[in-house]
């Protein structure tokens, strides 16, 4: 006998409308099969998708979505979104080269409302939806799905604030997704019977009646008004069982069960009625559905292939985080002040073992970049060494406090950049193409890009104790690249590798260098000579290199970042500084977004592997002498 | 018979500690009376200084600065600091240049413990201070001063998640500095008897004594310890009176009047006992001691040299800010999609008039501008056209947000970018010098410079209704240049003047081009024709223009902004690009940090003004054409 398969049948939000609700658990248990079968095969975010699969259901059952705006922060939760909202076909194409997404996206699917990628934002999206709504005259709802993780992130709190306050006619909820980590003791204590209580719409009409004839007492004025206002103020905080959401203006609801499809039907059926910004609190287990992920669901949250049966990933060797984990737990052994700080990334950026080895000096913020880098300003005003790793795109957010807080007081803080340049399978939103460009931008900091393991060592050696002022060390995801025999870069500075006087220079930094070394050689047998300058000190660049580039008649530079306001663009004005009059071709990421793909692929679109610098210096030397002399 | 004037006598915190309690309110007296004087000559902040008079004569009489640590968030309201830490003699030359800032400043004072400028930022520098203070075993304070504004801003809320759980032995005191905006309700309308009963340190003692008791009640386990959990939590709530920042693992104390000298340091004391993490809420009265600035804190926030009697500002005509206010409006009446956003700057952006027609599409979200964007980015999913009103200096915090929700989503929010290049007496922290910059980084965003009212009217045009996705209109603080005759630049893409085969090319943008056909007009008198090309569209560069510099021998960019990943570097890559072998030599702010001085100062400094270009332009010619061809 064959079990009745509901997954296949649903092509849209329509199908799963029509479903009976005794079908619904099974139809969750297909959603968690197939989700664990691709990440499996594909890698991916599982244990926070495995969480939210019935509250995925409920809120494609009660909304109309795409016209009721879903939005989901971050998007690593979306899986279940994306197989109810005609995708389920496809999902086995997740994160691969022209498959879905493992985010939100626009283009994707009109039930993706907003892209996501990074942490905190949803909320003000939302609000922004909301609000157009509103003035519009729209009676759509607009729904944003943000993990308490996210609500450690201060975007959510200007948000709140603001949504707060628009009061009645805005159609936005906000669903808290409480997958463990508690924000605070008072929101944690309440019990499911007050959430059921609230979510019965009498009671809301009741709470609106009530609200109105307190807001007729008069604030100001009288002894007597005054001491009304306070009894107000204590009769409301009964009334409402105040919560920090209910201080910043939201009417507040839970916590609910968030693996339980009825409840969640009937709590989101009255929030609808509320016709007031409402934050329902859900709570849902991480990795619900598969033991080993619920087990460890910090293992499970982001991760590459692994074996279904035994759930161990299929690992492939030390890669630079975990060379900077092993650097700076022994750095921290030597010296006490050195502490390190980290937004919600421990694992991943290889903290662990300092943390364990030196709690004290461990500072995990959450996912605050903003407060990780004036914290870690402060740490260094107070005397302490402060480390703060982070990967490169996250570090976008913290612009104006490096900018603010660290240079522009001389203050020594070492960021440690992890996932600098392409990050492959999780696509656009988390691409490290732009730390170069806008670091390069900040004036009185130093940036390093070392492309091995001991040129990682040498720069944070550099970066702590010779260097001034604040510092960067940008390293690239994953393992060490393998080098041709005689490409050993050496020093912090930069490094040459062939003919000084070459006609040909190629130009590079990070883990392009690998590539760089590799052309060379292949350039030696097609007859080409060249000199190749690896910048390990991308900012300031050595002044020597931009000199020795200068003397030959063709430089080729390759850039793993962004093109405009990038290093290559600075090395073209420093060469016609020198008064370089020879032909200069830069490569790099071409102002542009760049989607997801294997980071060899994209190495190859953008001409970045030995084949296409090969390629780009033969074409370029090989032009008519005539046309390079017009 | 003569006053007695108590500040000449004080030089440092010492001083201050030695006078007699009743001497305290004519000090006070004295202190208001400088600050108006002050800055009705030299322009400045008013409000918040004259509020926090008694406040900061508290802090330093019961806190032992510098050893204990007073940070200033913001610090446009450390004037009274300043006069009471050995800089009273020096105070008439505030934010004159080589004067005292108006903000605090590390090199100025052992006592400005951390630079300010930006807001929302000292709670995490404090706390980063306490934490080293913890780790190095010293017993010393640190006291961050944040006002209400400021939390509005999500950093605060980052901060307090983490140092409220940093616990005993943390001597960490966060002074609310409340001066109207009201954050909740609920601290609102706690009562002063509450305040003097918590800052009692035999209270803070039976408290802690009931927090332990009340900690050894089990979590979790029985029906039995559920029930005493929640008994407990309604007791917590009892005792300390929850407010939101005890949620935050903060013990609140408040509020208080922050006018009365006596009780403001008896509640330090009483914090000082506590050993904890405590916010302490204060209420000050902005302007207070000056009418003109008590009835109008808004205009007498930030201000330009005034009248002293009438409190009216010396005001010179309309500026870049009251052009975009007018254009908006007018806007505002045509499309009812158009919607505006500031982040607490409603007044010095120009938007008070679209506030006043269209107070539904007129949105203030506080000192947010990580919200403003991304919800920027909601309403134009919504189908709205928002333009965010923001000064260039603080949407250096929102660089993430440009990138992720606005950028990388195609959605097309519109960039007004007040006070873009010098901003003058402000000094290093608020000078618009890197928009350009981080903006050039960005994919898919257009943005434009424009020079005059009518350009600036023109971009916006072209940005709202011409330009795919995202665009940034820039434009410099204050009033439109005097350009000379025939220098009247059209379009939005890029203007030129003088022949096209000149010899000399001078390439800029934005304000800077006035200062450039000055020169060109001197230079012509000087036997040089110079063609002078004017970017109104610097990103992207137009091609043509790139084109028609390269047809020249020398090519002089002149830019007001960072030089590294600047619009100038992007140029000389291009110029490479179309073959250029000539001379290339970029002027720019050189990677660091410009200190405050006048707007034309600046300029001359940075050999921008007319006389420095046409001196660049004269020493490169003239160098010894064999040089030239080397």
């Amino acid at each position: 006998m064959e079990t009745q398969r509901y997954l296949p049948g649903i092509h849209g939000p329509e199908d799963l409308k029509k479903l009976p609700d005794a079908a619904l658990p099974a139809l969750a248990a297909e959603i968690r099969e197939e989700m664990i079968g691709t990440v499996s095969k594909n890698g991916g975010h599982l244990a926070s998708n495995l969480g939210v699969v019935e509250l995925t259901i409920a809120l494609l059952r009660v909304f109309d979505s795409p016209r009721d705006k879903i939005v989901w922060d971050v998007g690593h939760q979306c899986y279940a979104f994306k197989m109810l909202t005609g995708r389920a076909e496809r999902f086995d194409t997740l994160r691969k080269p022209g498959g879905l997404s493992g985010f939100t996206r626009r283009y994707e699917s009109e039930h993706d409302i907003f892209s996501g990628g990074h942490s905190s934002v949803a909320l003000s999206a939302a609000y922004g939806i909301a609000a157009a709504n509103k003035l519009s005259g729209s009676k759509n709802y607009t729904v944003a799905v943000v993990g308490d993780g996210a609500f450690t992130g201060g975007m959510v709190y200007e948000a709140l604030n603001n949504a707060g306050r628009a009061g009645k006619g805005t159609r936005l909820i906000v669903i808290l997704n409480d997958n463990e980590m508690s924000i605070s003791e008072n929101v944690g204590s309440l019990a499911r019977y007050l959430a059921m209580i609230k979510a019965n719409p009498r009671y809301f009409r009741l709470k609106a009646r009530t609200e109105q004839a307190l807001n007729r007492i008069p604030l100001v004025g009288r002894p007597t008004a005054q001491a009304l206002y306070q009894a107000k103020t204590k009769l409301k905080n009964r009334i409402y069982n105040s919560t920090m959401f209910e201080d910043l203006g939201f009417r507040y609801m839970g916590p609910l069960d968030g693996h339980d499809i009825g409840h969640l039907c009937e709590a989101l059926r009255g929030a609808v009625e509320a016709d007031y910004p409402i934050l329902l609190h859900v709570n849902t287990r991480k990795g619900k559905g598969y033991s080993f992920a619920e087990q460890h669901p910090d293992t499970f949250h982001g991760i590459s292939a692994f074996d279904l049966v035994s759930g161990e990933t299929l690992y492939a060797g030390a890669s630079f985080s975990d060379r900077f984990g092993a650097y700076i737990a022994e750095a921290g052994e030597r010296d006490a002040r050195i502490c390190c700080i980290t937004a919600a990334m421990a694992l991943g950026t290889g903290l662990e073992g300092f943390n364990r080895r030196f709690p004290d000096r461990f500072f995990d913020v959450g996912i605050a970049e903003q407060h990780a880098t004036t914290f870690a300003a402060g740490l260094a005003r107070g005397g302490m060494l402060p480390v703060f790793a982070v990967y490169s795109t996250f570090l976008q957010r913290a612009y104006d406090q490096i900018i603010h807080d660290c240079a522009m007081q001389g203050l020594k803080v070492v960021f440690a950049v992890d996932r600098a340049g392409f990050v492959g399978a999780d696509g656009e939103s988390h691409q490290g193409v732009f730390d170069t460009a806008f670091l390069n931008s900040v004036p009185d900091i130093t940036v390093y890009s070392p492309a091995t393991f001991a040129e990682l060592d040498a720069c944070f050696t550099e970066a702590l104790y010779h260097t001034e002022g604040s510092a960067a060390v940008r390293y690239p995801r994953g393992l060490e690249p393998v080098l041709p025999a005689g490409y050993e870069p050496a020093g912090t500075a930069w490094s040459r590798f062939g003919p000084e006087n070459a006609a040909v220079s190629v130009v590079t930094y990070g883990k392009c260098f690998a590539e760089a070394a590799e052309a060379c050689e292949t350039l030696k047998e097609k007859g080409v000579t060249a000199q190749l300058i690896k910048l390990t000190r991308v900012k300031p660049i050595p002044r020597e290199a931009v000199l020795s580039a200068a003397k030959s008649a063709f430089v080729f530079f390759f850039e793993e970042g962004q093109r405009f306001g990038g290093i290559g663009e600075t090395f073209a004005d420093k060469l016609l500084k020198y008064r370089f009059r020879g032909r200069y071709v830069l490569t790099a990421v071409q102002g542009e977004f760049s989607v997801q793909d294997s980071i060899p692929a994209l190495y190859h679109t953008y001409r970045l592997d030995s084949a296409g610098i090969v390629e780009t210096v033969l074409a370029e030397i090989r032009t008519d002498p005539e046309k390079n002399a017009e």
